[in-house]
């Protein structure tokens, strides 16, 4: 049919673009992570996983699988229903309450995806707030866009991380209407926190409620885990938090903590909340002792940062660029798709190193990028190791070095 | 805040109108289903559950419940990443694998929920085909508005189930543009199935594709279990597929069955895909094993539908209404929002009956209704019990008999 065959003909553009997804298949065994076996065409191969966002470890955790298993034993798989129609158990509402205590929020909600999350919380607050204006920082993951193009919400898109063109798009916009500030704590493509304290300054000035993705900053930063808006002492001046168990939390779904009325919009007025089965109890159960770990050892939680230090370091001694040194996430610079995809296979051929290359349009052009994630189970000799591997094919592929 | 004291209204008013949902806390233990604890603020009390999706017990079948165990066991739950950034492994592509198979098309792919499946899809195919005008039966799943919505597609509704109404809109739309028709199988408030085969004639006729939603009829319909377009035999005229793992499955989760340039094109081009971190391989492990159960065992098949008509014959004895005779679903009329919220309460305290009433808006207004769901596991003297308490509800709640 001609409607087919146009998509087929959009692929084969996509294809030409370098744009085209391919995906490996790996067994991240729980023993033996970050090395995985990579399934191939051509066999099994033993690699080490530079890119996953399982920061802590914790999709392996002893107490997380356990959790799990005992949940699937005691209670079986799906819920068999929305959360109004017999699919809500003691897991679900316990995981709520942890979550609204660790934000200090009146109520938490559960979705199955940060991605659902932050579509579905903005949508819903854009649509039934009259009037209201979102302000959005430009590097705001899709699903924040996502939300903010579906809340059909008035947007002003402020420039990343810049507070001074927040304040001027404040300015200009009628002090009566309004207002949400909707950014992220870590921008993981990046690796650069934002400036929360004075966003948050800023917001108050104008009377604008906030909305904050924490996802990759869960489980690391803060005395509870609760992500870096608790470590930079201003958990309590934000409106909405907005977070999941996807990443350093080692399992899947997205979360909301905030005032009972925006939980309460989301439960009542939000069709993808209101409309499709909950979350399954192993799942909810395998998040709800991910998040007890963290918030109640602290032992873990520096390693990533601590690995990420050693590796920003080895790599600035060899003069390879990374475009933040904030955070736990180590963004390396390569700046041109096809040498990206190059750099990538020559550290999985030749050296058995996973690490996706990140490509246009997830990264702007001209920015294309390695993003390497340290997670608590690499050793400091994992990153020297690293280095050491990225070093040889840097001067393999003809990169350029910093100095 | 203003914003927010604006939203406390709006939940003020949905309570008002009887429209703001609470939910049961219920234990579904495994050897026990469909009895489950419910707990409650006066504590702990044993029920029955009539309103759950779980049709056949595959939540709770053993061969599912070790399948996620050994998975969590072996790869810990989250995957860590997207499908193309670490996040996929054998049991993803098993499971699509398996897809495919069953629904004998070139590819299938895994959403975290069903909802995402017919909300990423459609809005996908509408923004990917230029001119594409969807026909949308007008008592679609949220999910499906959802979808149609956000492709910015032209959209034409048409009365539910009535082919004369489509084929007066097909015939109205420019010959030349290209046309989906987007349709469920099982419409599972109302029970009743839709006539794919006419659907399907007339999608022909136009030169329309068809995008069909199987979510409820998934394990139950057709000699392998993938839905009413089998048992109906036009399994291979279908376009695409839509499914999910929260219904008779046991599972969460949704797919889609397709053309390989239809899942490319959401694999490539669908943001709430491609940006979102993959299903946990023992949610998927658990999935893939109830797919094969259900493919290569049918012997559990047809119980519900049994339980279905049993029901169905003893409430027409009574003269209570059913709204359709069609399938395993039964939606009794009630016909108005407090009387049904009363009757299920009765049903609830009196009887340890647990039916949610499901009101306006997510069924039409005048039209509230109890969905009963027996399941493979409710025996004929659970339905015979049933019968007798509703019965006497009906009759202490002073409702209207049919003849
Ligand atoms: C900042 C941010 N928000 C939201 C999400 C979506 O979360 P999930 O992967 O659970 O859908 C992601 C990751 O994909 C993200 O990076
Ligand atoms: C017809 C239909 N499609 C899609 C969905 C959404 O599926 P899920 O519950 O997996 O999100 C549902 C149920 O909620 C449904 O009834």
């Amino acid at each position: 049919m001609q409607a087919l065959s146009h998509l087929a003909q959009d692929i084969a553009s996509a294809k030409e673009q370098g744009r085209y997804r391919t995906y490996l298949n790996l067994e991240r065994r729980a023993e033996t992570a970050p090395q995985a076996v990579l399934h191939a065409a051509d066999g099994p191969r033993e690699i080490i996983v530079w890119c996953s966002n399982d920061y802590l470890s914790l999709s392996h955790h002893p107490t997380v699988i356990d959790a799990v298993a005992d949940a699937v034993r005691g209670v079986g798989l799906g819920t068999g229903g929305a959360r109004s129609i017999s699919g809500t158990s003691t897991f679900h509402e316990d995981l709520e309450a942890e979550l609204a205590s660790l934000y200090r929020k009146e109520r938490a909600l559960l979705f199955s995806t940060g991605f659902a999350a932050n579509d579905t919380t903005l949508s819903v607050l854009g649509r039934r707030i009259p009037g209201l204006v979102i302000f959005s920082d430009e590097l705001n993951h899709a699903s924040i866009i996502q939300g903010v193009r579906n809340s059909g919400a008035q947007k002003r898109i402020f420039r990343h991380n810049d507070t001074g063109h927040l304040r001027k798009l404040l300015e200009e916009t009628d002090p009566d209407v309004p207002k949400l500030v909707a950014f992220e704590s870590l921008y993981s493509m990046e690796g650069d926190f934002s400036p929360i304290r004075e966003i948050v300054d800023i917001a108050e000035e104008f009377g604008a409620l906030t909305y904050l993705d924490e996802i990759h900053s869960v489980g690391i930063y803060g005395e509870e885990g609760s992500g870096y808006a608790e470590e930079q002492g201003v958990r309590d001046r934000i409106t909405v938090f907005q977070g999941g168990f996807g990443k350093g939390l080692g399992g899947a779904g997205g979360y909301i903590a905030g005032p009972a009325s925006v939980i309460d919009s989301v439960r009542t007025f939000a069709a993808p909340f209101v409309f499709s089965t909950s979350a399954p109890a192993p799942l909810v159960a395998g998040a709800l002792s991910a998040l007890r770990l963290v918030r109640h050892d602290s032992t873990q939680r520096d390693l990533p940062r601590a690995r990420a230090s050693e590796l920003k370091e080895g790599l600035a001694a060899r003069g390879i660029p990374v475009i933040s040194r904030d955070s736990h996430v180590v963004p390396v610079l390569v700046g041109d798709p096809h040498r990206n995809k190059e750099v990538s296979a020559l550290l999985l051929g030749d050296h058995g190193i996973y690490v996706q290359p990140v490509n246009a349009p997830t990264v702007p052009e001209g920015t294309e990028r390695l993003r390497v994630t340290p997670t608590s189970r690499h050793t400091a000799e994992d990153v020297q190791v690293f280095v050491e591997a990225l070093d040889t094919v840097w001067s393999a592929a003809g990169l350029p070095r910093s100095r």
